[in-house]
């Protein structure tokens, strides 16, 4: 019996779900809402009943589940197996390790949505073979897991690598958390297509605005340019900080390929005077990092257990 | 018989060297010069007679020496032993590590000079009970040392924890490693004395200029205020990639004590705002601690041998 385990990675839209064999491979994947709006509670209650299905849907097919592995946004106690806040999902200390691992009467593991998804990327995807990897998450924010030895670290607060917070532009932009100038706030996907809106007057998604600059239109190449600036300079840091092999971006700004990874790679470059180059790549496992990643610290937990 | 490490703190101008019990008592201390201007194999020769002599020492006292540390500046690639690079020593791909275990009979260890101050201020002094410690040294340069569960994180290269070059002020003063603006550049010991000098045309140390500015020299204050809020700014760049529970200042600018750590602190909570606070303290082991690292892992190379 090929044993697996139920992996969900709660996001604020959606939950990407499925079965992930002990080797990391996808066997089953679903996808269900998330109705944040129904409340933190309700969310709790889809969770575990979705667990509870993806469990039985294993077993008719013949695999046995042996562990659970969740994956959250927000501040995480993974410690403690609790997701301690998460505005866009209405969490608040909720203990969802204990909550699953009952319901399921299996061992489980919380992790942090961009941890989990940067310890995929480090065993199964763009990081394998390297110790220590930087996964950086550029998409509506920008947040990154520091992975050594296929572990991410989580920090004493559950707050570690929160690198879109980095102030790289002293007195810019208003961020969302209360700082002016983080990283988050000149360089995510939604600062991309903002600053193209105020260059331009005309509403264009981040997608778009990638597509445009690519194209050669002017003002979308100042917004791309300005962008990929601020990721160097944000990048820059994480290197002289971390100093990882290679850092290995995702989200949704990584879909624009080559035509961010050159220009920021060659920024980095730059910018490194006697600190080491990583490796600068595009994540292999696109949105089911963070499926793959739950299920991998589930079979973590079952070997710890 | 107790037993001891034979450990080295290797600096630029002095090597601190001692007998470190098991239990992280510096049974013993004496200081050599380094002599770097006689070139790198000359120190070479010396770290190996003084360590020779050490072990020498702990025999006639009645103490049984059983492993080395040494402590380097530099780049340093603990896994291999190796010193890579130091300028201030003359350091190039040096096997210490090997060159120490097969003078002394003894297994061995190689570590970074900050680094190994971070584990023995973690474990020893000021950091003790935590688990999640973030270690800074304010001198002559600025250098950091996370350091979780006991153990200091080198990074891929050896170079992990350089927070004295995060840009804190973009196109800022020129830093020695060829950027611009970089935290030592405008924080450390030097650049407070270099930027006295030039607001008020007198040269002054930084012990000399923390003097004036605690008795009120309006210049003094002025260039130690900016001090602060590059520190503030580095410091709150750390704390939002690293989430320690405590950060641990040492270095020289350390022995300002209040004067230092109390705005410093006032400064970081005023720029964090989800990131969790962390406690902000001064170093316990002073000029000790490099040497009290050293020994620690002199012993953890003993358990792992």
């Amino acid at each position: 019996m090929t044993e697996v385990v139920v992996a969900l990675d709660v996001g604020g839209t959606v939950m990407k779900c499925g079965l992930v064999s002990r080797a990391g491979e996808l066997r089953h994947a679903e996808r269900h809402p998330t109705n944040a709006a129904a409340g933190g509670a309700a969310v709790v209650d889809t969770i575990l009943g979705v667990a509870a299905g993806l469990a039985d849907t294993a077993r008719a097919q013949g695999l046995t589940p042996v562990a659970a592995g969740l994956a959250v946004p927000g501040v995480v106690d993974e410690e403690h197996g609790v997701a301690v806040w998460a505005a866009n999902v209405g969490f608040r200390d909720v203990p969802l390790r204990k909550l699953v691992s009952d319901r399921l009467g299996l061992p489980a593991a919380l992790g942090h949505d961009v941890r989990a998804g940067g310890v995929a990327e480090a065993r199964l995807g763009a990081g394998t073979g390297q110790r220590h990897v930087l996964f950086v998450a550029i998409g509506t924010g920008i947040a990154a897991a520091h992975v050594v030895d296929g572990r991410a670290f989580a920090g004493a607060h559950g707050a570690a690598g929160e690198v879109g917070h980095v102030v790289v532009r002293p007195g810019g932009p208003q961020c969302g958390c209360g700082q002016r100038g983080c990283l988050e706030a000149v360089a995510s996907a939604s600062a991309l297509a903002r600053r193209y809106t105020d260059l331009a007057g005309v509403a264009l998604s981040a997608a778009e605005v990638a597509a445009a600059a690519a194209g050669g239109d002017p003002l979308a190449v100042r917004a791309w340019d300005e962008v990929v600036d601020a990721l160097a300079d944000g990048l820059t840091i994480a290197q002289t900080l971390f100093d990882p092999a290679v850092i290995v971006i995702g989200g949704g700004l990584a879909e624009a390929g080559a035509q961010l990874l050159e220009p920021l790679g060659a920024g980095l470059r730059a910018r490194l005077t006697f600190q080491r180059e990583p490796a600068l790549v595009r994540a292999a496992l696109g949105d089911a990092a963070g499926c793959l990643g739950a299920g991998l610290l589930g079979g973590d937990a079952l070997e710890a257990a």
